[in-house]
């Protein structure tokens, strides 16, 4: 883990652990302790579980080792708030988390309290650099954390028929000019660097920075939209395997997968698509970025797109490291100007009519790459039980680039490798197109 | 289904309606909404979904035919809290009842006080038979469903690794003398009439009374108790398949089960066993009946002991008939002296060291019989919606008889017909042996 | 078991074992090796293992403690076919049985003309009448596995899309006269006596005879046909919820059941319904009885039926008692006319257009019966080993009664009861309709 | 796909098909037809489909599009024997491939033999370029079966409690001297070029070549053997959740993992481990390679070793890139010494004593690797259905290398992408190790 100061936020570190710790409460505040308290899935979590996992982290790894005389919260949280760190001990089994209703949620707010007290308190006089980078590895977890309240949210009141609403619907907007179509931007490659390089924090998985070959290749000038992926459903997308990975057909059939997740026929005439989102039901938006597509769909989007435009070199996802290596130069002013976690949307947005270049590389929704989520050359885990945060998950995941507009802003970087199943629909994921140079 | 006047409750159906509808607020008062949630496994359902569909059943069976310019609280209540009735319409599935965290506690509150204000509106005239009958039957099923709040309450509480109480321990008894063993009791059978033949209500499958021939019989003066169940676990009980049906082994070994449901061992020395309850996790009382046992367990220890007792006919579980038939000379007896719900002990309890008779028919534990749950001959199910109250569920399930510590005293009758598949355990469910006259 | 000699068979212990034996060859003569290896499913067995179980039997039961200086064929064996006699000792997982490719059917065919031959060595000088009854029950048992090898070759034959056939077809009948409709027998009922009262071989679970009591009710002519089977398909029958039981509705839902088990739409014009069967994919035959039906399908047809004959008293399944009080004066006759396994048909066919009474009682199909397969009371399983034979089966099933075109006259009787589990569809299964004196 | 002729096998395409096709029927030649005809898993087919599913290949890509006049020798094999390709149409499924005893194994080989007869016929002309390629790859497919057929008969023959052999045991070796130890050799890395550059046939999934940049590694001269094996295993391998990624510590516990697939603990004694293999039930080899393990346990095995040996970097999987590399100067003298299907041996063996280098790269057991199976950049799938042979498989997969003793000597390749899920034991699959240059 690098140096603990991160140029995005100059705050001093004490002011960086408030706010963040304050916005994961802002998320839960419109919530009842029953929206808190369920887990809609096994893949999902409960609010409250977020809530106090996150503390977890600071009193196991930060308070216990690090501040002298710290007793904990109640001890029996060790083992129930634990996620998956077999060096700190036993865990809860995942599946049970929502079966807990003791401790309440007025508890784990207490415990939330407390911990933020010792925590603040540990945090008056300056700290070692190594307990400061646990502190900052800390809050990037609980910024994590801070999409999977949203998402998981947002699949439980998903599973509701009365399809509730988290927050009101957005004004609508005044009747934008429809964005101009994607382009497809070029790229030298050549042997190129990959891997974080930044004086901030960053995760072990990004690192070490490594060289790799690239061929020339083009990257679409935006995510593919909620139009085009209409189109795909209605020429028969999901019913034909010549689309699909042969796992990825078994899926869709076995599933009986016919739409992204939260998409939904209207119930009227014409039967349009509706998207159930945060803000409840809504209305397909054509230019938005498609989102909550797995893998194998993306991928099957890919080969159909490319079946459909025959006169050049066939569509794919972009590898990571092309990804990556477009996003380098224009990350700033990617960053800059994009739909993340603070803009409050908490959806997928159209870009911007008047755009060009590389847009929306940033926020709206994460992008599926073709590659699988594997350690970098010389990829060293960090020591000690924290050493379980990335290691341990890199095989049959897919890596997703970006950031949707559910993390937040000092979470994302061009180097950040975020990895999911080649199944899960759950998370704010979509794609962007790429191709060989013909 | 027959008059609804009650002798047991010589009150006005106003009254009785007040009462049963508060006694079902008062069991979930001392519930968070988080408690109130969830579904710990798809037996079992959420104590807020009890609380509306029981309010459902008044409003769709009662309001909605027969008070004029009734409207639905809410519309889509009709679909969210119909538990099964196909003959009212879809259902939302049984398995996702704990998902639905909106409507809101407060709301379901609301919405059982507004049927409350309607329902005892309609009462302040006299109602028409027909519809009194319904109200009665409401009421009956409101019933059931307050031994549903406990019974799926202490499974969710069982799952928390914490061990919470419902309600706190009860203060420790007087040194009691044990209580005398139990003895054999002699049935002289013959051709014998079964089923309800009372003036009050019963449920159909009560019906029709109706002769039946039994053979000289041998009922065990009480329940076994929680010290005999210990000493069949000592015996190897759960890991010799001569004692078990050939289903039961199946089950024994694929579940790995050990214990009755809630039974574990202590952590100390001597690993002593411990039972949790709604009162915590308590010391094993060996006077007490044996509970939350399956019928493939009551069935493997009847066979257990009858090996440990060769020279005698050998111990089996009574058939339905013959516990009612034994049942009926000392009904009312047995009904005034126990521990149903209204005892507010909600555990099983020792029987009085100075009893003789039959003892603990009624409440304690529901007793597992050898009768598989079918129709009685000539058996009519009721007409309407209401008809699917109990004849499709006559299939591979067993009744038991008797009445529980979770069981209101209005609600229990000598003819009354409980059941539950072959491997449920969540119930407050024990056994009495029988045998056939030597 | 009572004394072994049976009066339908009035020849020696060792005709009868010779013949018994040499019918299972001949019912294996037609099959390859390929055909006898394979389990299609875990219901079902190879005809290798029925070959080398049933001799396990008379090799484990008879041979080894009753020959002087009897050797095992080979050792494995006294686990390798051991069926489910715990206490045997260890069985090979049931499963699992079509994996054991070695010993080849050869060395099976070897191992039954081993033990034959020392059987019929036993057989020379007279046993004793212990050593008899254990004989007779190994036949009992071996003509039960003779209708299990045609069932469970059925269903395998089943499953291979280019419909191979077992035998060519039989020649079409001169086009009969259609048989009568079926008419309701009147039985006057009472307190009768069920269960076997002969003098030859009976089952442990058809004793001991027992009085029961039954109401005045009418039985229905014939088993229920084809055509009157099409008739309920054709009115919506697997799609309406009213006619089944809550378990058999969620079976139909999630298996997709919507016609008998080998029932196929025809490709062509019309989609008339093809039966497949050991003989072929064959044309519908209205007259004959509907075979190859669940439990639940049973039962829902009949409620259907009750629905639309509104002016009389339900139609519902006969219990076992009605079915055998009913067939105990006509068994005789019935026994002496019908399709059993000796007509070689192996298909159910229509009665004689002519007949009158209660007809193919016995043969044809075996008939659900409303009962669950329960202990007679005062019933005492076998001794011994064998003891496992029947009673550890006796729950979580149904009795079914009469025989069907695949069992050996020798082997069924008015008191046989056949039992299996609620949705089990692939023995010669259909159903005869009962109803209440009006 | 590359220009049909092979310098491995300068012989005419008639002979290399006749010596291909005769090679299988040698295979399956010890088999009975019940050997031939089990499916025991569903990962596995039967030999019998093998012996067909190559048939069809020959029979649907070349004659019937390529041979004037050419009939089906049975129109319903098109869909039976059919795998998985779409573009041919339907596919009988692949979990039922062993209820098929029907056709059999003697029609199965007049299939064969008639589709022989009309592809020597075909070749008695010079043939297109286009169907000699086809050709070429129908050789290359069915000697991939060639190890299927042993692969999946070993499994078979190991779900069999006889532990029946296919061949009979080796002779045992002169006592030879024990392997020397492996050692570390040390590879330059760079921008290499990876992939097919020969003249002779390679699977699309070997192109295009193309450069990737390697840092400086160290490769292990020879595969773990199992002797490190059972030091793994006695040191808490399999217990200890450090060594495991997140889901191979699932995999273990939820499938029970303690050892290599058909490694069994012998009953006397010490429990010394057996192996189970197509000689029958052997005695650890320590210096042959370890075999039957997926890529969880070769994962696994690394990071133990890295931990094991704390003073240099740490031990891990070689990637596809490095093991390719590494062996493209040696591989011509790798692939003249070594174990291959051609040797008869079939099981792994030691190296031999003296060796020197990298040891065992061709033959033995194949490698696993830390790759995923992707798609090479630049790849393209070949045109028509045979383009489902390789692309629609490269997700969830990972990449091994060097052939095993199963393979065919002309069949494998220096650049030959082998694959399988991480779960996957039942193939001849070991590692070897390697790491970071220090």
């Amino acid at each position: 883990m690098n140096a603990p100061h991160q140029p995005q936020a100059p705050h001093s570190l004490a002011d960086q652990y408030a706010a963040v710790r304050s916005q994961t409460l802002e998320l839960a505040a419109p919530l009842s302790e029953a929206d808190c308290q369920v887990q809609s899935m096994p893949d999902a979590s409960p609010v409250k579980w977020h809530l106090a996992h996150t503390t977890w982290f600071f009193e196991t790894f930060v308070l216990a080792p690090h501040l002298p005389g710290h007793r904990d919260f109640d001890p029996a949280f060790r083992v129930l708030f634990n996620s998956y760190y077999n060096g700190v001990g036993a865990q809860h089994p995942r599946t049970q988390r929502g079966l807990v209703t003791r401790p309440d949620l007025a508890t784990v707010r207490a415990y939330r309290a407390a911990v933020d007290g010792q925590m603040l308190r540990l945090l008056e006089a300056p700290v070692a650099p190594a307990v400061a980078e646990l502190i900052t590895l800390g809050l990037q977890h609980e910024q994590q954390h801070q999409e999977l309240v949203l998402t998981d949210l947002l699949h439980l009141l998903s599973c509701n028929p009365l399809a509730p609403v988290y927050l009101p619907a957005l004004a609508a907007a005044a009747t934008a000019p429809p964005a101009a179509a994607a382009t497809w931007l070029a790229q030298a490659g050549g042997l190129v660097d990959i891997g974080d390089a930044g004086a901030g924090f960053a995760f072990d998985n990004e690192h070490p920075r490594h060289a790799q070959h690239l061929r020339p290749y083009l990257l679409a000038s935006r995510p593919v939209g909620q139009g085009d992926w209409a189109a795909f459903i209605a020429d028969g997308g999901y019913t034909d395997p010549r689309w699909w990975m042969s796992a990825g057909w078994d899926w869709v059939r076995s599933q009986q997968i016919a739409a992204p997740l939260h998409w939904r026929r209207s119930a009227g005439h014409g039967a349009d698509w509706q998207v159930f989102s945060l803000r409840g039901l809504l209305p397909l938006q054509v230019d938005a970025p498609a989102c909550h597509i797995s893998w194998f769909e993306a991928d099957a989007y890919a080969r159909w797109h490319a079946a459909r435009h025959p006169g050049q070199s066939p569509s794919r996802l972009p590898t990571e490291a092309e990804w990556e290596h477009a996003a380098q130069p224009v990350w700033a002013q990617a960053l800059a100007s994009r739909n993340l976690l603070e803009s409050g949307a908490q959806q997928a947005r159209p870009a911007a009519a008047a755009a060009s270049g590389l847009q929306q590389l940033a926020g709206d929704v994460w992008e599926w790459t073709a590659s699988p989520y594997t350690a970098y050359p010389g990829y060293r885990a960090w020591r000690g039980a924290v050493g379980e945060y990335n290691g341990k998950f890199m095989v049959n995941q897919m890596v997703l680039r970006g950031g949707s507009c559910a993390t937040p802003r000092s979470h994302i970087r061009a180097s950040y490798r975020n990895f999911f199943p080649t199944d899960a629909r759950w998370q704010f994921s979509g794609l962007r197109l790429a191709r060989d140079a013909d």
